[in-house]
């Protein structure tokens, strides 16, 4: 089959999670070697997919579940990349030193080798997601890797409501920013809030895509997860956005295995004739690394 | 009737234009009359109100359209403001100085008095759209104002497409953000581009809103304005977004006057539940101020 090097496939892999940390991680192997025998060249996997989202109580215990960036997950994870020769996004618990742990993400080539290495940037602490206890805020900036069929931006979660961090990660080159999530409903706000919450989600990263020209893949989970005070109803919609912020697939709330053709050349015809990476005024953004500007100066 | 201070109504003047000067100013007029009889506090009129949208070609004879900040069409448009007591946003094709003109706009207050100048920051430059020809850079950065019913921020149409433009205004402490605007389909491009543009002009600024969690009101211009290779067909459709980005209300393809209640309040819990302000990493946002960081800093 004759393959065109700027349509790149790419693969969300949208599930539920349970106590069990090995069947997570195996259930994940399994969707890898799905999305790729469907011709996915690069998978995404969900926010902290080998366990449930703990974070809805604070609870020193849980962090066992940590591991170094190169521990036991990331090692079997490297091992499906390889065997289904993939590029696989796999976010992780990252315990990077005895009371610093980070909420990450590794990159891993379809050799098995780990290309790059992001800790979110942005981390929030809300009622059921109390990740401040648990992440310290990444220090590693914002980045893009080469892998060997798209220049990828990676960032988590809470990162995808700011647009400095889109911005930035789309300056490095990413031609494809790509969102592990976590997000759901509060049952008690769902009926009330639950359809503006989900469509805020999706419109930002939209945005973030048209603002910068960029591919924008959120890949959330899906499922009830219980808590001491109603739990999360995660959501999913994983969506693959276009340049242009047209959603070109979008899952429903239930597992799944996206496979999502997306054409490289769509950037640049986009940013040529949208072209606003031309007009900033980078003379006159100095105030963005303040807290507030109210009160002058 | 008793009134509630955080419920300021918003007055949208969405308008067609003629290549007579006065009669566009006189309509504009007439709306602002007609927007604060049905209870408007504050109104916005489209870019460049007073003329056609001229930027389609580039002509030296056009700059005998602009005006000092301080001239005859601002001085009309403050006394209907001061007629009507109410705040009114009013663009301007401003002469600064021989050779030094704007794409400006200036908020006058309900006694007709000037409170704040913004010049255009983001300049385009496209097919129909020769801004670049016709207006120097805004170099007095981003802004808010106290008027009396809210601070407001302003920011001009190709301002729109920039999370930065918007982040600093909201940094300034505006709680509205107004974007005068023109915009439209070229008719060759409006039966395959047409609905993504108009989507995605809606989404980047709906995402501004949430970003920010500030209220978003657009005023775009309507009709087929000719030009030598068919023209702009504005395509209005002004609107107001809820800090959260939900759409209050929208205007179709025809003048229109909209008046839009919003309340204040909605700007203050939207915050506070998704406290995005809170957590943002200004350490880490230095690159913003460079053109682009492909290949390292």
């Amino acid at each position: 089959m004759a393959t065109d090097p700027q349509i790149v496939n790419v693969g969300l892999v949208q599930m539920s999670t349970s106590d069990d940390k090995s069947s997570n991680i195996g259930k994940a192997c399994q969707r890898i070697q799905e999305a790729a025998q469907r011709g996915a060249h690069i998978v995404c996997l969900q926010e902290l997919f080998a366990s449930p989202y703990f974070c809805q109580s604070e609870d020193a215990a849980v962090f066992d579940l940590a591991e170094p960036a190169d521990g036991p997950t990331v090692s079997t994870i490297a091992e499906a990349a390889k065997q289904n020769s993939v590029t696989v996004i796999a976010p992780i618990f990252e315990r990077r030193a005895a009371g610093i742990y980070h909420n990450s993400l590794v990159v891993l080539g379809p050799d098995g080798e780990r290309l790059a290495l992001y800790r979110k940037m942005h981390i929030p602490d809300d009622p059921n997601y109390y990740e401040k206890f648990y992440f310290a805020p990444g220090d590693l900036g914002f980045m893009a890797v080469r892998t060997p069929h798209a220049q990828v931006g990676t960032l988590i979660c809470w990162d995808q409501w700011y647009p400095e961090a889109a911005r930035l990660t789309a300056m490095r080159g990413a031609q494809i920013l790509f969102y592990p999530t976590a997000i759901g409903w509060l049952p008690q706000d769902k009926a009330e809030f639950g359809a503006a919450q989900l469509d805020a989600w999706k419109t930002i990263q939209r945005g973030h895509a048209i603002a910068n020209g960029v591919f924008v893949v959120a890949v959330n989970r899906v499922g009830h997860e219980p808590s001491a005070n109603g739990g999360i109803q995660f959501w999913g919609h994983s969506f693959v956005a276009d340049p242009f912020g047209v959603v070109l697939a979008e899952g429903g709330e239930g597992e799944e295995v996206l496979v999502v053709p997306i054409d490289l050349r769509r950037s640049e015809a986009t940013r040529r004739n949208w072209p606003f990476f031309r007009d900033r005024r980078i003379d006159a953004y100095a105030g963005i690394e303040r807290r507030f500007l109210e009160g002058g100066e």
